[in-house]
């Protein structure tokens, strides 16, 4: 079956809270998707100046890192809405404009992009960046009358590297196998070299590569990727 | 899109506990995926000669409605597997049995069908012969490895109309717009005089009309039902 | 039986994020109540101008809207709390603020009405003012010394409208026959005239009408609404 | 307000495993209920001729103690269903019969009570013979068609005193204060000789009487007992 | 076996939103980790200047019960972060700095005290300032690369007094025999006169003793206090 | 820290479904034990004759595998328990006796063993051995008074390899370090030649492998398997 069951010149939403979540938590199916002919756009809601543990946080290499993974992908067409140069922007306490920037943002949004499936961080990330990010990206998939705010018919939550220790069930039940799409996914993630670390990290190239190896020797695959189910209405 | 995201020529197979549980459970999207061109196989567990409250239970007349019901879903084959004469097989106290069956009953099984879908009782349903039923389709389903049994990429669950009150909750998070197929449904209903109820129970016709009306309409749509997904595997 | 074993003369109040929340969550119950002689008071938090999709929302009309709806359901009596003029307002913002004006506004809260009962937002609303008012008000129901502040025997959630097919499960266990009540919860919802909207919307009356029937119909009866139980304390 | 509602002359009917399960699991309760002008009916399934640890449990001595501990809380009528001389009895397997038993035994059933609430073991019990008197009491407790089986408006689930450190997490939400009916729960125990134990065991009074109080100051009372809603319809 | 299986000289981190929640939630499990040789260090999040219901919250009293108590209990060191004199801080709006706090608070926090285990309030309590404190304290806990931030083994969640009769359902599965320690923990409970109230609070003296006693003689033992498990890494 | 915080001498036992199950579920964890000088005693439930879909199933040949492997794992005693020749023995039609078999079988249970922590297949598990071997290990492990039946004081599930696509959502919380001990576990796999598969299945020991190194990876470790915590009691 295809990705989803998605057609050719079908279209996804990718909404990841900061440059790279998108590559993370579900790079192999985006280059899928991608190679299957749908149109896949990812909004990347936020990226500030910092330093961080074991690397920098400059924005405009963080820009350039995202640019160059999405291209990696595939993807059609990526936006990062929210620079945030002083360190100073908390997302966290502004929940009704993340709201407003899924729903509108002008070139990768619902209103932009109309997609027939939205992809957004699962509900138990322990980043609280991507708790407030799946929230609002739940409140504008809410289903709206013919004629009004588009409704895309598919809503899943993709996971966060960091989380799979987290203590928080959620039916992970839904899976794409993406053995064919695994060069493409590593591909896309050396493009984050200031994001990435080494052996012994939940970001270090070879856990991704093992833990997708471990999703998809379940099913009988090489490699693949599990999501959850908000939404999938036919 | 299709329902699902199933082509033309794929498969399904449909486990119900007992004649009428496909209709009432699933006969609008049953009537979808056979409108579509998708060959749907129904595998009715049991029905068993006995006294029922408000009507009877004879299994030549349950079997004659399961057949009709069947032809105005559109289905491919439908099968009934174990005729109970004496009302004394407990199909709770024989699941390795019911296992075996799904797995390789000549006409409508895994083995016989290899579908791309199987639709299965959800797991919350008060009735015993229905938990026994999920339970055993449910590890029935479970990932084989290539070359072996054959395993359904997409695993999910219906409801049953008398659970609408009950207390188990799963994620009925998978929906199907079956507006242009409640006709089908219905013709199939009326197939079940033995089984159906006036007003007031929750097999009457109205009732049921009441309820997928009511689970479209959360989706914008005239008439739905919902599944649980057990198994999403792209 | 009684709603909720409701006496004569006992007190309800309901919490409503914005005015007409209490009428789409518990319309019919709150009509039951009324007739069965219980004083409901009623507490909408916030109405902010704004432009909305399908309609404007001036602060105006809608404070005279739920005045009329509450009278059209038999409310004893009904407060607006905080009209936001300039639609910068964000309550999910002031959690604190939220959990003083429940229990002590000075004519519909905690402490003004003592209520036996508490009806409030369920928890797995998508909209945020929702969970807010949520955990809001979930905190200023907790149990309080004897001699303190008063604390309510029964704390029961209401569902949005607009929730039908969202993704959180939550024990819905609690329904309230309103086959003779729908009437009035239909004249209430009459009374928002900028806030329903046509067929193929959740808001829409035809779709709660379906709703409430399936609801009722699940448990033999023709109107009903169902609640999540946080405390019910004998 | 009256226990759960009730009021004078309505019926409740109680589901025990084995004799001692009613009052270990709500014999406060079933004493405020008889204090109320309810009617009380209590059904326990099975008590077997067996060595058990600690005790012994003659079938003889334990019909007595049950009919003793019933008239100690004021119980209208008790009934012991099935005498298992020889120990071989496995109910476990008899799924079927034990539904059947629920719905029709002639003295304590749903056919023969007729009662307006239903009390039966909650669903997390470790003792295999609690869970399935659970499931078949569930079963026997679903809605039927207005004119056939007799529909309680109220399941509620009690606790097994031996399982408050047990894994499965389930909404204890109803709670029922108990404070002016210990003295005939402890007096109802003390009828248990066969079945209590001393000091250091779940079943020592000592313990059941601090955990009916830790669950009662929770809620600002004395004494306490608590309850899973599965059903509650008014 | 030892508490939690720690040795002697292994470190604790208890982190509590409010001076008190400490001695409230796990006093009996401090006071015994401390006997054992274990080092337990408490970081207390804020006080703020308050007229309270029964009471006064002045922060000199405060930070004054605060020491003392933690002394009764034999902790290492203990600080508390954030006097609000103003009571206008509200932390449930800097939901970004109380990560920073706990990971980097210059005594005791995670880069301070680099504990083996960490305890934080549990995710269901109904207090906001609870609810961001266990958000935040989560977040802080993440698993860390080799040689960066440190990661404590055992994360483990306390309950707060007042939510016994609380709506969230969480595996309180991991006990802990405090009976030896009953009066260590009463000692620092009287430590905390400003905050506790008499008979019929949740907040009692003895109502805490005889919760810690239901606790324990469900385990067998004279008094335990149960943890939510959130990841145990041996 | 040491394996579930467990001295030298302290024992565990582990209840297997079937030979291999142990192996499959914590062969690490049961390596690692035995090398930190605890004692383990493996108690496998039953094997029966019967052709299987890749390999065969002879009882002596898999109770020969069965010793092997756990002598490969350095486990102190093992049993294994019913032999089927036929192939008609359904355990789970027999719950009450595999309970008794828990209790008391002479070699590997808990009143031959006395165990500090007792290991049991997980709840989720799709294969329905695996599911009553649960539940009566469950049921076993119960709190008895002091004096009388052995109480395990920690009990955790294991998870069984061919369930990780499966969709029930169970706490799993408690991780162990098995990096040292891959090597043992992989030398116990070799041991059940007739049950391991080839590339592409659950039950091949490169997918086992990858597993354990996703599961450790999240961890910041080599290899770790994973448990649900159902009672930790300190």
């Amino acid at each position: 079956m295809s990705t989803f069951g998605l057609s050719t010149a079908q279209r996804v939403l990718v909404v990841a809270p900061h440059p790279d979540d998108e590559t993370l938590g579900c790079g192999g199916t985006i280059a899928r998707l991608a190679a299957e002919g749908v149109d896949v756009h990812v909004l990347a809601v936020t990226v500030r100046a910092a330093v961080m543990w074991g690397g920098t946080s400059d924005p405009a290499t963080r820009r350039d890192e995202f640019t160059n993974a999405c291209a990696a992908l595939g993807v059609t067409s990526s936006a990062l809405a929210w620079i945030d140069e002083t360190g100073e922007l908390d997302i966290t306490t502004r929940p009704r404009a993340v709201v407003e920037l899924i729903e509108r943002h002008e070139q990768a949004s619902l209103a932009a992009v109309e997609p027939d499936a939205l992809l957004i961080p699962a509900a138990g990330g322990f980043h609280q960046d991507h708790q407030v990010v799946h929230r609002a990206a739940f409140a504008a998939a809410r289903v709206h009358a013919r004629g009004s705010k588009h409704t895309p018919a598919l809503v899943l939550g993709f996971r966060g590297v960091e989380d799979h220790w987290s203590a928080h069930e959620e039916p992970w039940r839904v899976h794409v196998n993406t053995s064919a799409h695994w060069y493409a996914k590593e591909r896309a993630l050396r493009c984050y070299i200031s994001q990435l670390r080494g052996d012994g990290h939940p970001r270090a190239i070879e856990h991704i590569r093992t833990t997708d190896a471990a999703t998809g020797g379940a099913l009988g695959w090489h490699y693949a990727e599990s999501f959850v189910p908000y939404r999938l209405a036919y």
